[in-house]
């Protein structure tokens, strides 16, 4: 990879045009504001925005054969997303190795309960007038993903995720929030899923600054580098196999 | 559980009826074959048979409710088997804790690999004339599902599997194979997902006498056993909660 | 494990002896609460509780040879525990498969951090007049260890105990607790060592009538019958194997 | 990290002194034999070899506190490994991040056993003159340590290692390996420990010539570079902690 990643992101792109409140945060839309915070990050080579309303959903063979990390933000539209694209979404994760950082409310998109094979629902709290502070605590501080980040971050207002959230045991448990309210939650899992590699990371709720949060965009762009492809040399054969030769 | 556990063995049935080798070794069928052994295990209380060939597959909303654990056998018609239904098995293990061992030629299933979320593709080779050895060794020897087991099981004629095995990492690994011609195989795991467990078992090739052999039947009760239904006193709520009263 | 569970509960022994709050909770001891309701616990055959004044601490060949699973409260007075003794547990736990329950102060045991290589450090807070509360939640609904337990456990006054927790990571996550001020924590852990199977459970501090929640009872009852000892058939040979006899 | 790894490769040192057979294939020593082949790596800024019978084995604080990574070789005299030293390499994994890969015979080293908390025992048998094929199979090739590696790598004479291998479930199984005379083996093995990382890889026997080929070399190179500290921005603090400031 030492020309650097090609890095996909992909937004719903569907409250900055309902929701004033969206549109005043993230005036180009939400996954532009990722963008422009991951164009220039160090690794990272090229940048691109993909969302529902493109054609294909901006997810194009072409574009998914030049993707080496994408990221997915959904919310309100899950149902809008073709299965095809999804099938083939989830195809370049665990045949080919394309990383894929799942954000927020994504975890209710077609593309991660594929990739989970469960619900993934949870407990949720939309934030009020008074606010619910939430705290990430690092669980795995060993994790490149954490690197450079603090033991904790803290988000003055948050929208509450809670447990039970219906997710595979992560492979690796790298962060876990606390919130106001009562609950917790595992914020940031990653797991192997074929060639591929997959991270879900809670924060990111469309009507607060979130991913105006230089922490936070940290984190996802740790991510970013953690997911980047593997290359087993040859690639891996599936099939009807030879034996070893006869043995001595 | 004190009751003991209501298993339904899903055998897929067609190698039966068309393949003379396989009806010499399983007259009444490979299911009968697990049913008749599981009857009279311990803790089983109940074992009926369902095929695809019976109305819904046999797995009717009745059958499903009344299924603590189901064992899974299928090799040739995978894509016969209706996606409503499969659906339905999905959703008993993850919303409902129903146990699933998933056989051999199984990892195809669709039930395996929407719960898995990878293509669940290995490699193969067919046992020739000469044979050809599998010996599954234990991994995991704290494993509940190896009580009572040796430390390796052999099989003089197998038909071989081969990795990469594309499944997420089992959360637990029981055995792995060698095989004689050179390969390595991931033959028993362990996954919990949403209220439910997994558990994939490599051995029961159709014209071999797998379903004979003492030990894998007994790893296979084993499973079971492990696969039972845990229940979560009042169940796992999900959706909009309250808040934590406010605190002093 | 048809004849029942042999439990030796450890107990410290010391708070009991030097502060009135722990003597007037627990007259006879932290231990014999523990024994107390472990000894109608159906599935446990006969309870012994070991303590370190005792000679040996309670822990002779004997004992060990005898017990199958174990349980090990300490906090004052870890450094006190003979090491040799702390080897002798260590084997039977890894070389002869008796489960290890440690609770809540039990992390800095000696035992706990030779079992899990790190230094098992972690962040604390007394419990003040107003009180702290916590929350532990379930977080693996599947686990037998949760079996009729609610999908959270509610404790109105705590010691906090909180991340980072110096732990390998565990096999499988039970319980995640939620403190009023601010800290989340592993609380449910388990781990196989070896033949052995070790479960972390944090809740039991020494001057809160902890033991005396049913709920929490029930927990360490279901990870006692969790941790019960696996036969491997034979056992397990280590050293110097002869080769599989000649091949075709 | 940006600046490149500081390497430490600790080899034992005792055959090459001792044995005219790994004399001849190792010259300079097992140690300088990798340090040739790290010193050329991208991303590995410096490397240094530090063996049994230098001063402190080699290992003083200032080597320990300007180690990024260290490998570990040992096979004849463990015991002769000063406790206090191993207790320092320990606490530099665990405590600062220091990367440990763990070779062949390590295995039995006690810086690797206290980190597993296990006796780490194994089978075994040394080649004979027709020889017996190792066969190392890819099982996570999402990983980044067999980037570059293909599926599988074939020795054609090896020492045989077999289960069961008495560690901890690893957090991460990169390969298996399979032996001709009838045994498999977890041969890749990856740990978080605290603020560290431990690979453990099989191949390395110091009568062959198993560093002498390309590919374990790279597979070491990569485990190398997998293994790299991690900074938690302000470090991971322990100890008596605040409440957050009064809740509303």
């Amino acid at each position: 990879m030492s020309e650097g990643l090609r890095v996909t992101i992909w937004n719903e792109g569907v409250h900055e045009k309902t929701n004033p409140k969206v549109s005043a945060l993230y005036p180009k839309g939400l996954g532009h504001q990722l963008a422009q915070y991951m164009e220039q990050v160090p690794g990272i080579a090229s940048v691109r925005v993909a969302e529902l309303d493109d054609p294909e959903h901006g997810l194009t063979d072409e574009v998914l054969e030049n993707t080496d990390v994408m990221t997915w933000w959904g919310h309100t539209a899950h149902d809008r997303v073709d299965d095809a694209i999804v099938a083939k979404v989830q195809e370049r994760v665990v045949q080919h190795g394309m990383g894929l950082i799942v954000l927020h409310s994504g975890h209710h998109s077609k593309i991660f309960k594929n990739l989970m094979g469960t619900s993934c629902d949870l407990k949720w709290r939309e934030y009020n007038d008074t606010g619910e502070k939430e705290r990430l605590w690092v669980v795995d501080p060993a994790h490149p993903i954490v690197d450079g980040i603090p033991e904790k971050i803290e988000l003055e207002l948050a929208e509450m995720y809670g447990e039970h959230f219906d997710i595979p045991q992560p492979d690796q448990q790298v962060f876990i929030s606390w919130f106001q309210g009562g609950e917790v939650f595992r914020s940031g899992c990653c797991w192997h899923r074929g060639l591929g590699k997959v991270f879900y990371f809670r924060p990111g709720h469309e009507t607060l600054p979130i991913y105006h949060n230089e922490t936070i965009l940290k984190v996802i762009a740790n991510g970013i580098k953690w997911a980047a492809p593997t290359r087993v040399a040859g690639g891996i054969f599936r099939g009807n196999a030879e034996p070893l030769e006869k043995m001595e």
